[in-house]
Protein backbone atom coordinates (compact mmCIF):
# COMPACT_ATOMS: atom_id res chain seq x y z
CA UNK A 1 0.00 0.00 0.00
CA UNK A 2 1.21 3.64 -0.72
CA UNK A 3 0.80 4.96 2.71
CA UNK A 4 2.72 2.52 3.79
CA UNK A 5 5.85 3.73 2.67
CA UNK A 6 4.87 7.40 2.83
CA UNK A 7 4.79 6.86 6.45
CA UNK A 8 8.25 4.80 6.41
CA UNK A 9 9.39 7.90 4.49
CA UNK A 10 8.25 10.53 6.94
CA UNK A 11 9.23 8.63 9.95
CA UNK A 12 12.79 7.53 7.96
CA UNK A 13 13.38 11.62 8.49
CA UNK A 14 11.71 13.13 11.59
CA UNK A 15 11.09 10.18 13.64
CA UNK A 16 12.78 8.89 16.84
CA UNK A 17 13.13 5.03 18.04
CA UNK A 18 14.33 5.76 21.52
CA UNK A 19 14.73 4.33 25.11
CA UNK A 20 14.90 6.07 28.62
CA UNK A 21 15.87 5.05 32.20
CA UNK A 22 14.07 6.14 35.50
CA UNK A 23 15.63 5.64 38.52
CA UNK A 24 12.97 3.67 40.15
CA UNK A 25 13.99 2.31 44.37
CA UNK A 26 10.37 0.21 44.46
CA UNK A 27 11.76 -1.91 41.27
CA UNK A 28 13.91 -4.94 41.92
CA UNK A 29 16.71 -3.69 40.08
CA UNK A 30 15.84 0.16 40.90
CA UNK A 31 15.86 0.76 37.43
CA UNK A 32 12.51 1.02 34.90
CA UNK A 33 13.05 0.88 30.86
CA UNK A 34 10.86 2.69 28.77
CA UNK A 35 11.32 2.67 24.60
CA UNK A 36 9.38 4.96 22.61
CA UNK A 37 8.42 6.02 19.26
CA UNK A 38 7.47 9.52 18.53
CA UNK A 39 7.09 11.61 15.79
CA UNK A 40 7.06 15.62 16.33
CA UNK A 41 5.70 17.79 13.54
CA UNK A 42 5.29 21.76 13.94
CA UNK A 43 1.87 22.70 13.97
CA UNK A 44 1.43 23.99 10.38
CA UNK A 45 2.09 20.23 9.88
CA UNK A 46 -0.14 18.38 12.45
CA UNK A 47 -2.50 16.73 10.00
CA UNK A 48 0.13 14.43 9.53
CA UNK A 49 0.76 13.56 13.46
CA UNK A 50 -3.20 12.96 13.06
CA UNK A 51 -2.70 10.49 9.97
CA UNK A 52 0.07 8.46 12.23
CA UNK A 53 -2.46 7.92 14.71
CA UNK A 54 -4.95 6.85 12.81
CA UNK A 55 -2.92 4.95 10.55
CA UNK A 56 -1.23 2.46 13.77
CA UNK A 57 -4.32 2.78 15.15
CA UNK A 58 -2.59 3.41 18.92
CA UNK A 59 -0.09 5.57 20.72
CA UNK A 60 -1.39 9.15 21.75
CA UNK A 61 -0.81 12.79 20.31
CA UNK A 62 0.51 15.78 22.67
CA UNK A 63 0.75 19.49 21.69
CA UNK A 64 3.69 21.27 23.67
CA UNK A 65 2.99 25.26 23.37
CA UNK A 66 6.20 26.33 24.00
CA UNK A 67 7.70 24.91 20.87
CA UNK A 68 4.26 24.80 19.27
CA UNK A 69 4.93 20.98 18.41
CA UNK A 70 2.42 18.20 18.25
CA UNK A 71 4.15 14.95 19.02
CA UNK A 72 2.96 11.63 17.90
CA UNK A 73 3.88 9.19 20.40
CA UNK A 74 3.25 5.21 21.21
CA UNK A 75 5.27 3.59 25.08
CA UNK A 76 2.87 0.79 25.40
CA UNK A 77 5.29 -2.26 24.86
CA UNK A 78 1.99 -4.15 23.54
CA UNK A 79 1.55 -1.52 20.83
CA UNK A 80 5.39 -1.19 20.36
CA UNK A 81 5.70 -5.04 19.04
CA UNK A 82 2.74 -5.94 18.14
CA UNK A 83 1.94 -2.67 15.54
CA UNK A 84 5.15 -0.29 14.78
CA UNK A 85 7.76 -2.89 14.50
CA UNK A 86 6.12 -4.88 12.74
CA UNK A 87 5.25 -2.05 10.26
CA UNK A 88 8.87 -1.40 9.47
CA UNK A 89 9.82 -4.95 9.32
CA UNK A 90 7.38 -4.90 6.04
CA UNK A 91 8.35 -1.44 5.38
CA UNK A 92 11.78 -1.05 5.80
CA UNK A 93 13.88 2.10 6.72
CA UNK A 94 16.74 3.37 4.24
CA UNK A 95 18.73 5.84 6.60
CA UNK A 96 20.76 5.63 9.38
CA UNK A 97 17.43 5.20 11.52
CA UNK A 98 17.15 1.44 10.73
CA UNK A 99 20.17 0.65 12.62
CA UNK A 100 18.76 2.48 15.40
CA UNK A 101 15.14 0.62 14.73
CA UNK A 102 16.88 -3.15 14.90
CA UNK A 103 18.54 -1.80 18.18
CA UNK A 104 15.26 -0.89 19.75
CA UNK A 105 13.21 -4.13 18.54
CA UNK A 106 15.90 -6.18 19.98
CA UNK A 107 15.31 -4.09 22.91
CA UNK A 108 11.39 -4.47 23.15
CA UNK A 109 11.54 -8.16 22.83
CA UNK A 110 13.33 -8.47 25.82
CA UNK A 111 11.01 -6.25 27.44
CA UNK A 112 7.68 -7.82 25.78
CA UNK A 113 9.18 -11.61 27.23
CA UNK A 114 9.60 -9.93 30.58
CA UNK A 115 13.47 -10.44 30.56
CA UNK A 116 14.33 -6.88 31.38
CA UNK A 117 13.03 -8.03 35.40
CA UNK A 118 16.21 -9.79 35.39
CA UNK A 119 19.63 -8.55 35.44
CA UNK A 120 20.91 -10.29 32.65
CA UNK A 121 17.70 -8.69 30.39
CA UNK A 122 18.62 -5.29 31.80
CA UNK A 123 22.27 -5.67 31.28
CA UNK A 124 21.88 -6.21 28.01
CA UNK A 125 19.44 -3.78 27.21
CA UNK A 126 21.65 -1.14 29.10
CA UNK A 127 24.40 -2.25 26.47
CA UNK A 128 22.11 -2.08 23.23
CA UNK A 129 20.70 1.47 24.23
CA UNK A 130 24.11 2.51 24.68
CA UNK A 131 24.27 2.32 20.32
CA UNK A 132 21.30 4.57 19.91
CA UNK A 133 19.97 7.93 21.73
CA UNK A 134 23.71 9.08 20.48
CA UNK A 135 22.38 12.47 19.76
CA UNK A 136 20.94 14.32 22.94
CA UNK A 137 22.31 14.35 26.57
CA UNK A 138 21.86 11.16 28.40
CA UNK A 139 20.70 11.23 31.63
CA UNK A 140 22.58 8.33 32.70
CA UNK A 141 25.79 6.76 31.30
CA UNK A 142 26.22 3.27 30.69
CA UNK A 143 28.60 2.92 33.44
CA UNK A 144 26.10 3.99 35.89
CA UNK A 145 23.33 2.26 35.03
CA UNK A 146 25.20 -1.27 35.05
CA UNK A 147 26.52 -0.24 38.44
CA UNK A 148 22.96 0.29 39.57
CA UNK A 149 21.73 -3.09 38.43
CA UNK A 150 24.27 -4.76 40.21
CA UNK A 151 24.26 -4.14 42.99
CA UNK B 1 5.30 1.86 -6.57
CA UNK B 2 6.45 1.30 -3.02
CA UNK B 3 9.61 3.51 -3.67
CA UNK B 4 7.82 6.32 -5.21
CA UNK B 5 5.79 6.82 -2.06
CA UNK B 6 8.71 6.65 0.27
CA UNK B 7 10.13 9.15 -1.43
CA UNK B 8 7.79 11.35 -1.18
CA UNK B 9 7.02 10.64 2.41
CA UNK B 10 10.67 11.00 3.09
CA UNK B 11 10.80 14.61 1.21
CA UNK B 12 7.31 16.01 3.06
CA UNK B 13 10.04 15.58 6.72
CA UNK B 14 13.06 16.57 4.88
CA UNK B 15 13.06 18.19 1.67
CA UNK B 16 13.06 21.93 0.87
CA UNK B 17 11.38 23.53 -2.31
CA UNK B 18 12.65 27.11 -2.48
CA UNK B 19 13.36 29.93 -4.22
CA UNK B 20 16.31 32.52 -4.08
CA UNK B 21 17.12 35.70 -6.00
CA UNK B 22 20.17 37.68 -7.24
CA UNK B 23 21.17 41.22 -8.29
CA UNK B 24 22.32 40.55 -11.83
CA UNK B 25 23.10 44.06 -13.28
CA UNK B 26 23.38 42.30 -17.21
CA UNK B 27 20.05 41.17 -17.30
CA UNK B 28 17.09 42.73 -18.27
CA UNK B 29 15.25 43.41 -15.33
CA UNK B 30 18.41 43.47 -12.97
CA UNK B 31 16.85 40.16 -11.23
CA UNK B 32 17.94 36.73 -12.07
CA UNK B 33 15.63 34.03 -9.92
CA UNK B 34 16.72 30.36 -9.21
CA UNK B 35 14.22 27.82 -8.01
CA UNK B 36 15.44 24.47 -5.85
CA UNK B 37 14.61 21.37 -5.14
CA UNK B 38 17.06 19.92 -2.27
CA UNK B 39 17.18 17.56 0.66
CA UNK B 40 20.03 17.08 3.18
CA UNK B 41 21.40 14.46 5.66
CA UNK B 42 24.15 13.94 7.98
CA UNK B 43 26.48 11.47 6.30
CA UNK B 44 25.27 8.76 8.15
CA UNK B 45 22.53 8.61 6.39
CA UNK B 46 24.51 9.24 2.68
CA UNK B 47 22.70 6.36 0.89
CA UNK B 48 19.10 7.87 0.94
CA UNK B 49 20.53 11.05 -0.44
CA UNK B 50 22.31 9.04 -2.82
CA UNK B 51 18.73 6.82 -3.39
CA UNK B 52 17.20 10.55 -4.25
CA UNK B 53 19.85 10.99 -7.34
CA UNK B 54 19.23 7.43 -8.58
CA UNK B 55 15.67 8.05 -8.19
CA UNK B 56 15.12 11.21 -9.89
CA UNK B 57 18.18 10.78 -12.35
CA UNK B 58 18.53 14.11 -12.19
CA UNK B 59 20.00 16.89 -9.94
CA UNK B 60 24.19 16.38 -7.83
CA UNK B 61 25.17 15.81 -4.69
CA UNK B 62 27.45 17.95 -2.36
CA UNK B 63 29.03 17.67 0.84
CA UNK B 64 29.79 19.76 3.47
CA UNK B 65 32.60 19.33 5.36
CA UNK B 66 31.55 21.83 8.03
CA UNK B 67 28.06 20.28 8.86
CA UNK B 68 29.47 16.76 7.58
CA UNK B 69 25.64 16.45 5.89
CA UNK B 70 25.34 15.34 2.12
CA UNK B 71 23.15 17.46 0.19
CA UNK B 72 21.16 16.33 -3.20
CA UNK B 73 19.76 19.61 -5.10
CA UNK B 74 17.92 20.37 -8.57
CA UNK B 75 18.44 22.91 -10.29
CA UNK B 76 17.91 22.69 -13.71
CA UNK B 77 14.54 24.19 -14.47
CA UNK B 78 14.22 21.41 -17.12
CA UNK B 79 14.49 18.79 -14.27
CA UNK B 80 12.30 20.64 -11.72
CA UNK B 81 9.40 21.06 -13.99
CA UNK B 82 9.88 17.52 -16.24
CA UNK B 83 11.27 15.54 -13.67
CA UNK B 84 10.63 16.29 -10.13
CA UNK B 85 6.79 18.12 -10.31
CA UNK B 86 5.47 15.76 -11.91
CA UNK B 87 6.72 12.74 -9.04
CA UNK B 88 4.82 15.53 -6.71
CA UNK B 89 1.63 15.22 -8.75
CA UNK B 90 1.59 11.99 -8.99
CA UNK B 91 2.81 11.02 -5.12
CA UNK B 92 1.19 14.26 -3.42
CA UNK B 93 2.95 15.68 -0.08
CA UNK B 94 0.73 15.69 3.19
CA UNK B 95 1.96 18.10 5.40
CA UNK B 96 2.64 21.78 4.75
CA UNK B 97 4.88 21.88 2.59
CA UNK B 98 2.44 20.75 -0.05
CA UNK B 99 1.48 24.49 -0.22
CA UNK B 100 5.03 24.89 -0.75
CA UNK B 101 4.82 23.08 -2.81
CA UNK B 102 1.87 24.11 -5.31
CA UNK B 103 3.65 27.69 -5.02
CA UNK B 104 6.82 25.98 -6.14
CA UNK B 105 5.03 24.50 -9.46
CA UNK B 106 3.51 28.07 -10.28
CA UNK B 107 6.68 30.05 -10.26
CA UNK B 108 8.76 26.83 -11.65
CA UNK B 109 6.36 27.08 -15.17
CA UNK B 110 6.17 31.00 -15.32
CA UNK B 111 10.16 30.07 -15.60
CA UNK B 112 9.87 27.50 -17.96
CA UNK B 113 7.38 29.48 -20.12
CA UNK B 114 10.06 31.95 -20.36
CA UNK B 115 7.43 34.86 -18.64
CA UNK B 116 10.44 35.83 -15.84
CA UNK B 117 12.01 37.85 -18.35
CA UNK B 118 8.74 40.15 -18.36
CA UNK B 119 8.30 42.32 -15.55
CA UNK B 120 4.67 41.12 -14.91
CA UNK B 121 6.34 37.48 -14.75
CA UNK B 122 8.72 38.59 -12.35
CA UNK B 123 6.59 40.39 -9.87
CA UNK B 124 3.99 37.46 -10.01
CA UNK B 125 7.04 35.08 -9.19
CA UNK B 126 8.26 37.73 -6.33
CA UNK B 127 5.04 37.58 -4.52
CA UNK B 128 4.58 33.99 -5.14
CA UNK B 129 8.10 33.39 -3.18
CA UNK B 130 6.82 35.73 -0.52
CA UNK B 131 4.92 32.64 0.34
CA UNK B 132 7.39 29.85 0.77
CA UNK B 133 11.50 30.49 2.17
CA UNK B 134 9.40 31.69 5.55
CA UNK B 135 11.51 30.33 7.69
CA UNK B 136 14.96 31.76 6.77
CA UNK B 137 16.38 34.69 6.99
CA UNK B 138 15.27 36.50 3.55
CA UNK B 139 18.30 37.95 1.46
CA UNK B 140 15.96 40.55 -0.32
CA UNK B 141 12.51 41.77 0.95
CA UNK B 142 9.60 41.87 -1.37
CA UNK B 143 9.36 45.51 -1.01
CA UNK B 144 12.75 45.61 -2.85
CA UNK B 145 12.61 42.94 -5.31
CA UNK B 146 9.47 44.56 -6.57
CA UNK B 147 11.01 48.23 -6.68
CA UNK B 148 14.18 46.56 -8.36
CA UNK B 149 12.18 45.37 -11.99
CA UNK B 150 10.06 48.10 -11.75
CA UNK B 151 13.04 50.41 -12.55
Amino acid sequence: MEICSYITGFVDGEGCFCVSFSLRKKMKLGLEVRPRFSVSQHHTSKEVIFLLRDFFKCGGIRYSRRDQNYKYEVRSIKDLVEKIIPHFENYPLKTAKKYDFEVFKEICRIIYSNHHLNYEGMRRIIELSDRINTRGKKKYNRAFLLKLIAR
